[in-house]
């Protein structure tokens, strides 16, 4: 055989639900890559020949290859920094008192229309790079801190731009419908149809026109967007050929995941007040439902999304940082791992499927990312541990040894 | 002046008291450093004239210096894993099924007894390295997974040899009383108290004699060792010219930190159980609370240590990671910051001391690290921040720059 690189010495945690074994294991395997792809896999004793002076052969250790891990809910690229109001709350300032500090979303949004691309990409290298440190090789970035045309396109394009010169794969998600813009306040009942008009008739066109999105999103919750206007926003990102999703059920039950369903939504994130109706739903469409830890954590909810639920019913679910200024302040896919198990009590294997195969389907990458299959990307993670399991159970001494990203090998 | 080396471009969070800013702040400040000790620190504008051909300047880019940090209770030292154990919890196996599955704390325990210094060494580096990747200078290991003499002066030698190698300072604790030896338990109600005779009796003197502890701690609980017990050991420590502290009311209140108190202990450590006497013997004894939200956090824990009680008295508050493979594998001493914050509602002030001067005082170091102030040791870190309440507020970027210890740069 003639492979561009050979791995021996190594398990791999496939992820691949028709290999029978718990994480899709191979135990004593070898894995090879052609042309950016995975060429072959199996058991090292049955790897066939090849030319082994003419290929670059590396050795695992013992460890784990896993897919590379995807993060699948982020607002990555965002300026400003909510360290002041995060103090203020803790020295018992009230929700008002922080807001006359200039403290919430809105300031955020401040920031992010005065600053420019360049000093935005910077920060959000930086974010990126720590989860590339720990095996990220695909990361969902949302916009939804600018809303206003200009920023919002802004936010887009520095996240295209990422995409572009990191290894990490980037998917845009045009998350317009986030909040009300402060200058739309005024307008009073009349506010939020008024700003879905211009998300409609402005932004998703001029999105569309740049390719700027892969996706789009809508808050949809009584403080943000109702079930109205959430229809408006995602059927015309549909009409524009753009997948859905949708932020729903996270501090009350709207209905905004049966309206996902029927919409053919890949996600509907956050969920904590999904209800049985609402699970059978999303089970039917195909949804994947996002579980976000980081910001149950940070908010320090207490209302567990309904995982049994999502058990019986076979949805898959997806573990993701929502890493955000406001609400998950989190920038780590494998301390969400922890936080996956520990606080949602999903199994190790349950949280791997949702930062590798699950997280894929979300994004609607499932064919050629999140499992180590013949024909897939050859994106991989090789890991210092002894059993799959170590990556949700331990968290602080990074395990990460090499990432392999489309057959390239980076050294970490 | 004549110095080593000087700091501009900074601002620094001295964590002095006798500096009434919110975090002894000082901006727009300078440092100097001569003989590995602080020699000046003041307002860059009142920063004497110096050889600046001469002594090397540090640009800080407005970034903010801090002591360095201190985690004043890890058990770092030890082998073996426990992510088959988290697994088969999250998978509903039952307490019984997992001890039957070799789980538990005897687990950690002979993987401790079977393995060589050396390995023990590497696995603790790893650790210890990824501590002072996050801005760690100090670090308290305990030993008390070996549980008997040959074992648990291997675990402190191996301890001391980190210290000796490594640029963060190593305090040790003996912990033999840490749990009944297995072997001990077919002694049934007689175990605890049978080996808290080899404890004092043999393991203290062993462990004086070769200077390997700087202080003992107890497990004081009802599933370990009680009040009697705890004394008997507590006291021969001291007898022998060690420190002492405790692991007292993490689970029930026993007691522990009134004892504790009595003998002029350090610290008390966990106290989730802790009521307001304890509170106030705590105060009038100086001994610090060590607060471990890994902990509380990984074994989801619902009661809170009496926070606003230790404030009203006054009780210096200490924050710790507690790493250790069975209830806190988090090996994070940033993150601590964070949990401490989110789930105790700390002020990150408060965070910030509990690893700094505070971690100093419970480590007996508060003449030498935790504080930046002309004499003390030159131990400090450079943050790539805008207040010091980011380090508490956000987790993932990394953002230290460098670390100084006792006057030496060492660049991240
Ligand atoms: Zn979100
Ligand atoms: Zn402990």
């Amino acid at each position: 055989m003639s492979w561009d690189q050979v791995w021996i010495d190594i398990n791999i945690a496939t992820m691949d639900a028709s290999i029978t074994e718990a994480y899709g294991a191979i135990t004593d395997a070898a894995l090879a890559v052609k042309d950016g792809k995975i060429a072959w896999l199996g058991k090292r004793s049955e790897l066939p020949s090849f030319d082994a002076l003419a290929t670059p052969v590396y050795r695992g250790k013992g460890g784990w290859i896993t897919p590379g891990l995807i993060d699948a809910h982020t607002h990555l690229v965002f300026a400003g920094n909510r360290a002041n109001e995060f103090e203020l709350r803790l020295q018992g300032a009230s929700y008002e008192e922080i807001a006359r500090a200039g403290g919430g979303i809105v300031s955020t949004v401040k920031a992010c229309r005065e600053a420019e691309e360049a000093e935005l990409f910077d920060l959000a290298r930086r974010r990126l790079n720590a989860l590339a440190r720990e095996g990220v090789t695909t990361v969902e970035i949302k916009s939804g801190y600018g809303l206003d045309l200009d920023t919002e396109l802004k936010l887009l394009r520095v996240a295209r731009e990422l995409g572009a010169h990191h290894h990490v794969d980037v998917v845009t998600t045009f998350l317009g419908a986030h909040a009300i813009p402060p200058e739309f306040k005024a307008l009073g009942d009349g506010a939020a149809d008024a700003y879905v008009d211009l998300v409609v008739n402005e932004m998703l066109p001029a999105v569309a026109a740049e390719q700027l999105a892969d996706a789009a999103d809508v808050f949809c919750e009584n403080i943000a967007f109702d079930l109205r206007q959430t229809e408006r926003v995602l059927t015309a990102a549909q009409a524009l050929g753009m997948d859905i999703k949708l932020h729903a059920e996270q501090l009350s039950n709207l209905g905004g995941s049966e309206l996902a369903a029927r919409l053919g939504a890949k996600s509907v994130d956050h969920i904590e007040y999904l209800d049985e109706a609402g699970v059978k739903a999303i089970a039917q469409s195909g949804t994947c439902a996002v579980l976000l830890p980081g910001a149950f954590y940070f908010l320090r909810e207490t209302k567990l999304p309904p995982i049994d639920l999502l058990r019986q019913y076979g949805v898959p679910m997806v573990l993701a940082s929502d890493f955000n200024p406001g609400s998950s302040p989190l920038c780590s896919t494998l301390l969400m791992l922890n936080m996956g198990c520990t606080l949602f009590r999903l199994t190790p294997e349950e949280a791997l499927k949702g930062v590798t195969c699950n997280a894929a389907m979300a994004l609607g990458r499932e064919h050629s990312v999140g499992i180590i299959r013949e024909g897939m990307q050859a994106d991989f993670c090789l890991w210092n541990i002894t059993t799959p399991a170590e990556l949700a159970y331990s968290y602080g001494v990074n395990p990460l040894v090499d990432v392999v990203k489309a057959g390239k090998v980076i050294h970490q």
